[in-house]
């Protein structure tokens, strides 16, 4: 590839909106526009490295025997009407209706598709367990896209669903999946993925793992313990909690004017705010009633681990006209508004809690759970905090931020059973085969290559993905000698079938360079008049490892030996 | 790849609503299933014979200076707007709005996308000529999807788009576009495409030229000379006719009762339908009158070529209320009703014509069109008769029909002006490039490669194409001995590369030979008991050109050979 003809204009300026490094650099780069708001076309550099990301996920699969197949990206709504995730999906669905008036959306996942193609073609036992996945566009109208290629509305995903006669084969199966994907991300030059225990969500099913590659500018919080290796999302994290081990004591009412907020009662009590028990009020979909959830006050809410516990989706509370809930002052004893009632686990027996009075500026202290309010149960829906009690060993956790680049889902029979999947077993019954699903989102791994392997100049692409292997910088093509020894080598690496970029424009070096470092390539040569001079051609790695100057009768030799040796 | 594993179920039984034998044989091989009307999902072969054609098709972009891209399936409106065809494209555009409101829509042609991509990197001379390339998903919402994969709603398709300073350059580049095409239909087997001039349609622009597969299915009519070569679609196709050579002749008024159509006015006047003129009635997008189109009475008006005359879409006529035309009974001459008139080619200077009297149940015989009707103006809007006169080189032209494989435009200046894309010329000054487009859709492509290359038992695969390049046949796999040479041989053949189906069921061998040829391998491998009792393999072709009966030592080395001379 020339750079004269290459297609996509390189800059210096910080884009505007962009704080992800692979954000900026992808613009810079001229990588990618924009199109729509999470929307991109992809440039030339670009889609070379998608292909190369692409190639090795489907090495991947196909090394566990997985058979690549092509769903579409337009969906009748009957299949999802079947599974029921036509009416229990929100508006990140894209609804659409053809010309004749039928009810249609854009694939977002595609389980439903998935045993629609499946259902009609393994009716015996004999012909599981098996696999098939696709590298396809989807859609997902997100309403906070952001860092580029991070969150998007379309995307090119890699999706797999395989098909079991037993959950031990599923299980067993999913660790071959969990190993292809550490394969993928190693492959891909990801050197800080860890795979967590997540929430199933919206897919259902009865277990799940993300895989995160950890970085600053990560979406999603995980919990980590450096002692036993434990690790989850946030959103899943059990939390455990010490009990403060305090004596029963009197409850006492206490006058405290207009003091709504945890800080202002702990301060006026003089003690602190695990002292307290905070109350927090949700809108829900079960449920017309307010739902209030009691927490111990130095902790929050987790609203994924809520939702899950309660089953439906929650909402700030904010219909205060119809409730006699008194606001700024709720407290588990006595409350005798209409409502549904939780409390976390935090609270579980503990004694001599302040709370609030249920009536205008007052406060109950000394209260005592298990004497006093007598809850039937608890549940885990408090936040993980950084410092906290592993679940599993029992040192200190740390919390983390990360980037979700994959996931793997134990589905269960959640989409075979309600699209009536079924195949006759050994013994001529009828049976329900029991999924997994499996993904991994391409422009995000792109992205997130990046995240992973930069300087303050642009990528450094490894070479298992880079768009093309070696960049030679022609540093004065004015001059014939230069612009002939770079052409000659040039044309020496593309015989010995190495990609690679010439740049063939009479650009300055500080140019060169710098286009140089934005498109990241892996190995550099450098041809100059200078080096010239004294018969010798310089050749360096991208990432600044490895920079030495070579006869140029040679250098086309040492080129292709750093490559080989790079890959 | 082992036959107890392929995803895919295959049948004998003809599918209900399939003609077409891609269709049929797409079913019955377990290639496709259809999800929805016109939307289909690939199962693994289908899915690995795309992979091919995508290859070579890339491979001949690249080699024509392509740079592949990749651009969204969901465009905003916005884009559409500014070239104005979120106005001028009907209901095959599928429309949507996304959470925000924003009218979006899903892309069935890129030219807009292309142009936006484009306009901010190449804002100077130097950086054109160039051709972006994409192989990637569209949907068109057609009204009439049919024959499988020949004409549906959701398909993948490879679209480019040129960008050049001036009209000798696209030109120059169209035709070595036109030479990259017959290129990749050689390469994927097509033996019988020819190029016709064609109509621009929707994407405007100067010149166009339709890739036409002859095949008795094609939806497309096309005009040839066997004699010149001239070929054209018979939507462009020029009409050529000659002057009867009538003497003038006097008017006179013959009454007709109840004879309404050309059939029954030629018997009247013992005559025949060339000797009248028909009179054929439309409403049309730019004007509230009917139009009347008078032709030459045994010919009949081609929709397409009328559209393009007038610069409108047109429908038959229905609004009887709303005019005193005199249907059945009109005719050029005293017409007084408040109509548009065209007069077709056909009637140029034509004597002695009968034609209606514009009354009840009266013809006029004898009139004359200079003398009687003095037209202004004469247009070609009939269609070509299979025998007329080829506008090249005057001999008999034929009619056949065709499936259009693939188009390419010479697009002008249609989009990058109304989309404001401009370089800097040499002289520094601001220009507007002018852009070509290139077209083939790649499940068509798949589809129209077993109309071209088929039996009556199933596709027969070129090699470069194939799904895999060689199936084995192992016939009796309940005998060790069969069973154990041919997993050999399959084992040798992998580790040569090659890509091969095990059949390693217990299925009859009919069953076996009916599944290899609905899977249209190029080379079959047949392991039996009877074979290996006289130590012999039996190696065969597909199209059944080659078979032979080798030693079972030197089988693998014998098919290695057969499949190299075949590539």
């Amino acid at each position: 590839m020339l750079m004269s003809r290459l297609l996509g204009e390189r800059f210096k300026e910080k884009p505007a909106d962009a704080a992800m490094p692979s954000h900026i650099f992808l613009l810079r780069g001229g990588y990618m526009r924009q199109v729509a708001n999470g929307i991109f076309s992809l440039l030339p550099p670009a889609k070379k490295i998608v292909d190369k990301i692409e190639n090795i996920i489907r090495e991947e699969m196909d090394a566990i025997d997985g058979q690549e197949v092509l769903m579409p990206v337009v969906l009748p709504a009957d299949l999802w009407k079947e599974s029921g995730r036509w009416e229990s999906v929100g508006s990140e669905l894209m609804r659409i209706k053809d010309r004749a008036g039928m009810d249609m959306l854009l694939g977002m996942t595609h389980e439903e598709a998935a045993v629609h193609l499946s259902r009609s073609e393994a009716l015996s036992y004999t012909k599981y367990p098996f696999m098939i996945y696709q590298i396809q566009t989807k859609f997902r109208d997100e309403p906070r896209s952001r860092g580029g290629l991070i969150r998007v509305r379309e995307f090119t995903m890699k999706d797999a669903y395989s098909f079991h006669t037993s959950q031990e084969d599923l299980e067993a199966y999913y660790m071959r999946c969990h190993e292809a994907y550490e394969k993928i991300y190693a492959r891909a030059g990801l050197k800080n993925v860890i795979s967590v225990f997540s929430d199933t969500g919206m897919m259902g099913g009865s277990a799940a793992h993300e895989f995160m590659l950890l970085n600053e500018f990560g979406e999603d919080s995980l919990v980590i313990c450096k002692e036993c290796g434990y690790s989850a999302n946030m959103e899943i994290a059990k939390s455990i909690h010490k009990n403060r081990g305090k004596a029963a004591s009197t409850i006492e009412e206490v006058y405290t004017p207009d003091m709504k907020d945890i800080d202002a009662i702990a301060k006026k009590f003089n003690t602190d705010a695990s002292n307290t028990i905070k109350a927090t009020v949700f809108a829900t979909d079960n449920s017309t009633k307010p739902l209030v959830v009691f927490i111990r006050g130095d902790l929050e809410v987790n609203e994924a681990k809520l939702k899950r516990v309660i089953g439906s989706n929650v909402y700030p509370y904010t219909d205060y006209e119809n409730t006699d809930i008194n606001f700024g002052f709720i407290g588990p004893y006595n409350l005798t508004s209409d409502c549904d009632v939780l409390y976390d686990e935090s609270l579980r027996d503990e004694n001599d809690l302040i709370c609030g009075a249920n009536k205008d500026n007052y406060h109950l202290s000394g209260v005592c759970m298990a004497r006093d309010v007598k809850p039937e149960s608890y549940v885990d829906v408090s936040k993980v905090l950084d410092g906290g009690i592993c679940p599993k060993c029992g040192k200190p956790i740390s919390l983390t931020r990360g980037i979700e680049v994959g996931n793997i889902f134990q589905l269960g029979t959640k989409y075979s059973k309600s699209m009536n999947m079924e195949y006759v077993d050994a013994n001529g019954e009828r049976q329900t085969p029991i999924m997994g699903c499996y993904g991994i989102g391409v422009g995000r791994l792109l992205a997130s290559i990046i995240e992973d392997n930069h300087d303050d100049y642009g990528p450094i692409w490894p070479m298992s993905v880079a768009p093309w292997q070696v960049h030679i910088c022609s540093l004065n093509n004015q001059n014939e000698d230069v612009k002939s020894q770079a052409e000659k080598i040039y044309k020496e690496l593309l015989d010995n079938n190495l990609t690679v970029v010439l740049d063939d424009r009479k650009a300055a070096p500080g140019i060169q360079f710098a286009d140089a470092d934005l498109l990241g390539i892996p190995v550099r040569v450098v041809v100059s008049q200078r080096g010239l001079a004294n018969g010798e051609i310089e050749i360096s790695t991208r990432d600044k490892s490895i920079k030495m100057s070579v006869a140029k009768e040679t250098a086309a030799d040492e080129v292709i030996k750093l490559v080989k040796s790079m890959m």
